[in-house]
């Protein structure tokens, strides 16, 4: 089983308007309510894939109780720790007439000690029954920046090893806890590193590698940087990769790089060698962008992807 | 205790954002989610002037489960039959570098025959507690055109009396059926008279008075329009009367109407004379607009509205 925690889930709600009017009354033509969050796509994707996963997060109010449902709905097994605060909706309005989207992302609330004790409790005891944990998103407010790290040492401590996606501080105290590994994207890369690694034509790739590697030896034990359609770059104990998907792919870039990490967990826990493991992780988000729908993806364009990724060690090292 | 019906209530979400960008990512500063739609705004002005209530509705999923959540920590006590479908939301943005807001109003569920059904069942038994009975707002996907009808024939049965405040068919079908008081606004009662009762300086008064009157003659016990800032104009039993607030009132009429028709019952309930009902409605109308938060007032306001407001009898008759 692969444990995905998930402190900061959020309800999300989107509403197709056929020609907003942006200072009056709209009447919807399509309205979706689904569980969102990064932990919850990879807990999705993972599910998807044939992965047996446990969601482990804090939920509270009446948003909480509906991420909870429609997670049940989903065949998402989760426990949630209830928390007083309510947890958050996102709520998306698609204008049928432009293509823009205008996102509403609610602040979400403030956790307790008292309540992040509780979690931990039940986080420990679930360790027992995970082969990996992912470890996805963005802290709630109340919540200290070493949270991550905390978590990965109990997994360390009970034998688990932690997928982390997460950015800024978290991910720089989270990193040196010795995660198995850490999947940052360019923009979070880049302010870890502290400088630019892109050029006007995309990922700078001995910039990206160097600074993969600058992250691995602050403690991850594996770094994988994911480009968009650059693909994967990873420095890892076996050296550093390259994996590409096969063209550019236009799509939805949301939810792709939460596949990405479920890909990697899933190589992870079925002991993959790193070019196996990171084709997967590509051929799951590029089906992800592919899909219509955020973060979903087709098993078809799954596997068709499969075949075309090309995967190589990487040749310059610095 | 006085009934109010609410068969397609509602959770309105409220963001406050300070300048909104419609095509991007947007962070509320304030987020407001409170139950909503006409028949419990009605309930709450009830509550907040000391009459005991009891709102039965239709309530579905998760959103349903927040609405009666919601009404609980309000201390509005309510009676939900359970549907399948899900209870609709309201979203409002309101941007404040330019005030304005767009609201966006999903559909709401569809109502079984069934569901239907077990509603009539427990409205039935409610009514042996209830003075008088308010039907108020929009009806449900699934339902009959005259289902107020029938629970104001139900309500009759049961020697209970009625004040409705609905639209085109709800209204017509629902005023045939002997409510003791039907509440239409301007538009609404031109709608049904089917001509223009206004003038471009506002609502014509002997015009409004005659449709009236024809909307009494055609079954209802009396009608009470309800005018915004020109006040009330009612046909009754009793003759033809006006009622003005002290002034022209900026405000926000979300909720006035409902809080008219929320003072309505509570005169017809304690047996007023016409002039001081239609008075506390007016000064209750008058305090919702005047309050920052729709459907709110203060009672402050309240009370010194009502010495101010003026009431006569009609002296045009045709």
């Amino acid at each position: 089983m692969i444990g995905v925690v998930c402190l900061n889930p959020a309800l999300d709600i989107t509403h197709h308007v056929a020609a907003v009017d942006w200072a009056g009354v709209n009447r919807p033509s399509a309205v979706y309510a689904r569980p969102g969050g990064k932990g919850l796509n990879v807990a999705r994707t993972l599910r998807a894939i044939g992965a047996e996963v446990l969601v482990m997060g804090l939920a509270g109010g009446v948003t909480g109780a509906g991420v909870e449902s429609a997670l049940g709905e989903l065949g998402v097994p989760a426990a949630f720790t209830r928390i007083r605060g309510e947890t958050r909706r996102t709520f998306a309005v698609v204008d049928g007439r432009s293509g823009d989207s205008a996102l509403f992302n609610e602040p979400g609330p403030r956790v307790g000690v008292d309540e992040f004790t509780a979690f931990s409790v039940m986080y420990e005891k679930a360790l027992g029954g995970c082969a990996a944990v992912v470890l996805s998103g963005s802290l709630p407010l109340g919540l200290a920046a070493d949270t991550y790290a905390r978590l990965i040492e109990m997994g360390a401590t009970a034998g688990v090893p932690a997928v982390l996606d997460a950015q800024g501080e978290a991910m720089a105290l989270g990193a040196a806890a010795r995660p198995a590994i850490v999947k940052p994207n360019l923009a979070e890369l880049e302010a870890w590193a502290g400088r630019r690694l892109s050029t006007e034509r995309g990922a700078d790739r001995a910039a990206v590698a160097a600074a993969a590697r600058e992250l691995r030896a602050a403690g991850a034990q594996a770094v994988v940087a994911s480009l968009g359609a650059q693909g994967l770059l990873a420095a890892t104990e076996d050296g550093g990769w390259q994996a590409m998907p096969p063209a550019a792919v236009a799509g939805n870039a949301t939810g792709a790089g939460d596949a990405v990490a479920a890909g990697l967990a899933h190589g992870l826990v079925l002991g993959r060698p790193w070019d196996e493991r990171l084709r997967h992780a590509v051929a799951l988000g590029t089906a992800t962008a592919a899909a219509p729908v955020a973060g979903e993806f087709s098993p078809a364009d799954y596997t068709s992807v499969l075949d075309a990724v090309t995967v190589h060690r990487e040749e310059a090292r610095r």
